[in-house]
């Protein structure tokens, strides 16, 4: 293990599937890197953090842990990797948990994240939007299995943001994992909610998995209509994103194994499902500029009341 | 048992807990009734049709019954109380089984079946609105167990059409069946479809019943977004529903029992669900007028693939 950029501090807010095993590189790189972490703290404590990844299988025997964001050091580059759904407990620590001049570095899904954590930090925020396939098998334990390149986005274009877009690349490319740029961050969150709108929502209102929807006429249909949607509340908001963008994606999930998005994982798990995040947050944001998402608009209800039953249902058993 | 009006014959065609309701009542009053019976018809040679209701329990211990339409004598009056998924089979047949002057009585769900019976027959065509709650708990064995006025509409304003009105209504009413008389037939099938559209689909996908539903935020609003678009589509179709119906009309499903519409019925029991005659139809019909239902088409697709789904799973396993 080979130290450097030894002066630069990074703390993953969030050591789940997507945050344990993008820390996890950061530290195997020789980063100083602390993991918050709840439920696993105990057992990583003893055993460590393991990786079996599709580059290659790794272990961090000793990582710097944490159980909560109150006891974590302040640090240059706070990474938020915890479900969004948790973001409301966590919003108010980070502005004492960022080192001056530092940076807040947003993996999560949904549209306005980067806005909310900029008004509690007023520091440098960027997004990133990762495309990976993990899993937690275990505690402390990910299964890397497929993709795991982040496209960074700048919250504002200055030369603070600019210069910790430059940081991030360098920093995460020498880790192993791949960076690529988006031009405008909002366009960049609202084309991840081209696919994230219809397919999360739908499998779990229809409990199938992407091959299963894409096979079916019905399932295509539901998934273009809402794609169609969210297309134009993007370009309502100011993007330009054109149709050939939802052919793209169409067939590039067609391509895809068999897949069941992070939603319907939370769902099956009996889970809060990030419903705010990828869709009342959209959905409200698209009214702001005038453009009703009304197909989306169904979906979430339909998925909260899912929710709500769900919970309704545990409790009575 | 009086025998009233015996030079009137009546086919049932489709003797389950709606056709075995209604022609129970119409043969227990002496009228000459006929019933189409597929399964259960040799339970129902030997032992008959056995009305448990409400208002009172009866028997018929020797009914009129036919193995299929095919064998069916001529009448008079031929009630189509079938499923409507099972109308493609039967509409060759119905020309040749009503006699010269008589009537088809259209007791099912959906819009523009009187118009799709018509083009077959050429007869006078009256469409009946049915609110009844009834099941069939067993072979020949109905179960009344709320409700059971039916709401008639003619599909032309002759004299012929007028003339069946009255004989119907009198017929009916003898045997102690609530009939009322529709001014529109088509705007009494689209109010009749504000009720269905939601609560049928929705039943389905959210698995709930209608007081699950109501007593949710999320689910009432699924509900009423739904029904102002089924009212919007019905004015654009040439009727006049205000916004007040469907306040009443929620206000009615917040008061009465908690009940699962028909076609969760048939989900749960894997037959085929009724999309064509409560979502395609109507549908189909708005965009005719330039009106898009896209919340039902989004719910309709929705039912379609779990249909799919359900079938794809049961021949697996």
């Amino acid at each position: 293990m080979t130290v450097q950029n030894s002066n630069i501090s990074i703390a993953i807010i969030g050591t789940g599937a997507l945050g344990g095993y993008y820390g996890a590189r950061l530290a195997h790189a020789g980063f100083e890197t602390h993991f918050v972490l709840h439920s696993d703290y105990q057992h990583v404590q003893k055993h460590g953090l393991k990786v079996e990844s599709i580059h290659g299988d790794f272990s961090i025997p000793s990582p710097s842990i944490w159980p909560d964001v109150e006891s974590l050091p302040p640090c240059d580059i706070l990474c938020l990797s915890l479900k969004s759904t948790a973001n409301a407990a966590i919003l108010p620590y980070l502005k004492s948990k960022v080192k001056p001049h530092g940076v807040l570095l947003v993996l999560q899904n949904g549209l306005g994240i980067e806005e909310t954590v900029f008004a509690h930090t007023q520091a440098t925020v960027i997004g990133g939007l990762c495309f990976l396939c993990s899993n937690k098998v275990g505690p402390g334990h990910i299964r890397h299995i497929d993709y795991g390149d982040i496209r960074l986005g700048a919250l504002q274009n200055d030369s603070q943001h600019t210069m910790w877009l430059e940081r991030l690349q360098d920093i995460f490319t020498k880790s192993g994992i791949g960076i690529h740029r988006a031009k405008n961050l909002r366009q960049a969150r609202w084309q991840k909610l081209v696919w994230n709108i219809p397919f999360n929502g739908l499998s779990v209102v229809l409990q199938a998995d992407t091959q299963q929807m894409m096979q079916e006429e019905s399932g295509r249909a539901l998934a273009e209509a809402l794609m169609r949607e969210v297309v134009q509340a993007a370009n309502a908001d100011g993007c330009s994103i054109d149709n050939t963008f939802i052919e793209r994606m169409l067939a590039d999930t067609e391509r895809m194994a068999p897949y069941l998005p992070s939603m319907r994982l939370d769902y099956d798990r009996h889970q809060k499902m990030e419903i705010e995040a990828i869709y009342s947050a959209p959905i409200d944001i698209a009214s702001q500029v005038g453009y009703s998402m009304t197909l989306t608009r169904q979906l979430r209800d339909q998925l909260i009341f899912l929710q709500i039953k769900q919970r309704h249902f545990k409790e009575n058993t």
